[in-house]
């Protein structure tokens, strides 16, 4: 398995600020490199995060605020002058597909990159992306606003002091991995024998939203979660009037869904001190990563079911 | 007069680097401040240079490649967003109408600017800004491209010791200026008794162009001219292919202009030093200011004419 990370590039709600761009958040998973939310300057905070536009092979947009959006045609623009030749599969939320159009004809462009469009309309799978499944579900914002969720099937994990004892090696490895079950030397070894199994890996994607069962849902058992937290507690007035979660919401979220590491961000600019956020958020959670520009935050090493 | 001078936002033609973001020019000009080309980041570039977006009255775009306008739709969102209710003029190529247009309604606003545009189609005069008349040339590049130019009309200067010796004061000197003549204690005082020419300051954008009949017109006289500078001469023939100036060819449209100050700009990312660009226009021209992101660059003081 190649590296899972997520690549912040950007932490601010609404404006940016000398330390903090629109969002922006880059989502590495094995060949795919899947960007969240590009926010305006999101083309130049990927050459200062050193990361190639044209890794870039999925975007998905929440919602069609400038905040979460306006980086989409230089993104894209970039992808193809750096010579990619791959497809960009593009996702938002259908009921903004009007906005995508136009952003998607923005300026003009000698080679557009070329980009299938994928509206979503309801909550559920979207698309199949290195093996897991992209999962969309509608979220409590003004505009209509999707958060995303990257399922990876359960698997299991191979015991190599088994597969020695049981003979099984090489090529054979592979097939019993296809087929559930080989035979050696005249013995059938079954897969459940040599093996133990392996939980998927789950990230989940939250903003911009209030407190609502789809925000519950895409955090369900997330190894990684990225939520809003535009607000704090001392708002959490503002915070349902603009239709965001404050820090300790987010943290709640998170703690009631088993999430493994929380990623907090996209902040409001009424608070000086980012630690006003985990302060509230870590009595909820235990581990929670106030976001700053250009962090790259690992996806938590795999969780182990119980060896058999 | 209050102050007029260029605060360079961008400077980077086609990509941003570490360094340089894409295109942005600010003009303070008596009480107007006319944005040229907003790239994308133009808006954060606007903080990190401590100028308030809701300053902005006018906005003028050459062309519709996205170096030159995708900060549009953020540059927009943020002066509305900081309370400014002035209407923003903005000033486009004819032919890139539907671009902008698009531009306009790229993401969901609670409050939108409220934005007049207005769509060029020729060369001559578009408009009178704080006095001066906005002007338009046809410039030499792939897409509909227009440059601009602001030229405040001449006017006199008032000397004080003859204003004294012929008696004229207070409201008087209005009254003048105005109507070109008073009678003070019986005798009849003629304005040009009283006072010198005063030739009226140009200002001057050209970019993204080859060399062109638009280019000298529009840098003719100027004061101060923001000009494209892409190219090296040693790569004078993709600066041809792709439509666009070297240093050289900027600063000898600037020398036979007589324009007073050059600020060159639009740097391709190919070339390590931006000195190579100083050393090859300062043979041509003796006040050329090779721009950085956030420089401040006055306009001259106003020239004179010989005292009468």
């Amino acid at each position: 398995m190649t590296s899972r990370e997520l690549v912040v590039l950007g932490t601010a709600s609404q404006v940016p600020t000398r330390t903090r761009n629109h969002n922006g958040y880059l989502l590495r998973w094995d060949g795919e490199a899947i960007l969240f939310d590009p926010g305006e300057g999101t083309q130049r905070q990927l050459t200062y995060a050193g990361v190639a536009a044209s890794s870039i092979t999925r975007i998905c947009v929440t919602h069609f605020h400038g905040d979460h959006c306006l980086g989409l045609p230089g993104v894209l623009a970039r992808i193809a002058l750096d010579g990619a030749r791959h497809t960009v599969h593009l996702y938002v939320p259908a009921g903004a597909l009007a906005y995508a159009e136009r952003l998607l004809q923005a300026s003009i462009t000698r080679r557009p990159a070329t980009v299938v469009l994928h509206p979503v309309a309801e909550d559920g799978p979207v698309d199949v992306v290195a093996g897991a499944t992209l999962n969309a579900a509608r979220l409590d914002h003004g505009p209509d606003t999707f958060g995303w969720q990257l399922v990876e099937p359960d698997g299991r994990r191979m015991l190599p002091e088994r597969l020695a004892a049981a003979g099984v090696a090489g090529p054979v490895v592979g097939e019993l991995q296809r087929t559930g079950a080989v035979v050696v030397g005249g013995r059938e070894v079954r897969l459940e024998d040599v093996s133990t199994p392996r939980p998927g890996q789950r990230f989940g994607f939250v903003m911009d939203t209030r407190v609502c069962e789809g925000a519950e849902r895409l955090a369900e058992r997330a190894d990684l979660l990225v939520s809003e937290s535009t607000f704090l507690s001392a708002d959490a007035d503002l915070a349902d009037r603009y239709q965001h979660l404050t820090a300790r919401q987010a943290a709640r979220i998170a703690a009631a869904a088993g999430v493994r590491r929380l990623v907090l961000t996209h902040f409001s600019q009424r608070y000086d001190d980012p630690e006003q956020y985990a302060a509230e958020a870590r009595p909820e959670h235990g581990d929670v990563v106030v976001a700053r520009d250009l962090d790259v935050v690992p996806v938590p090493a795999r969780a182990m079911f119980p060896t058999v």
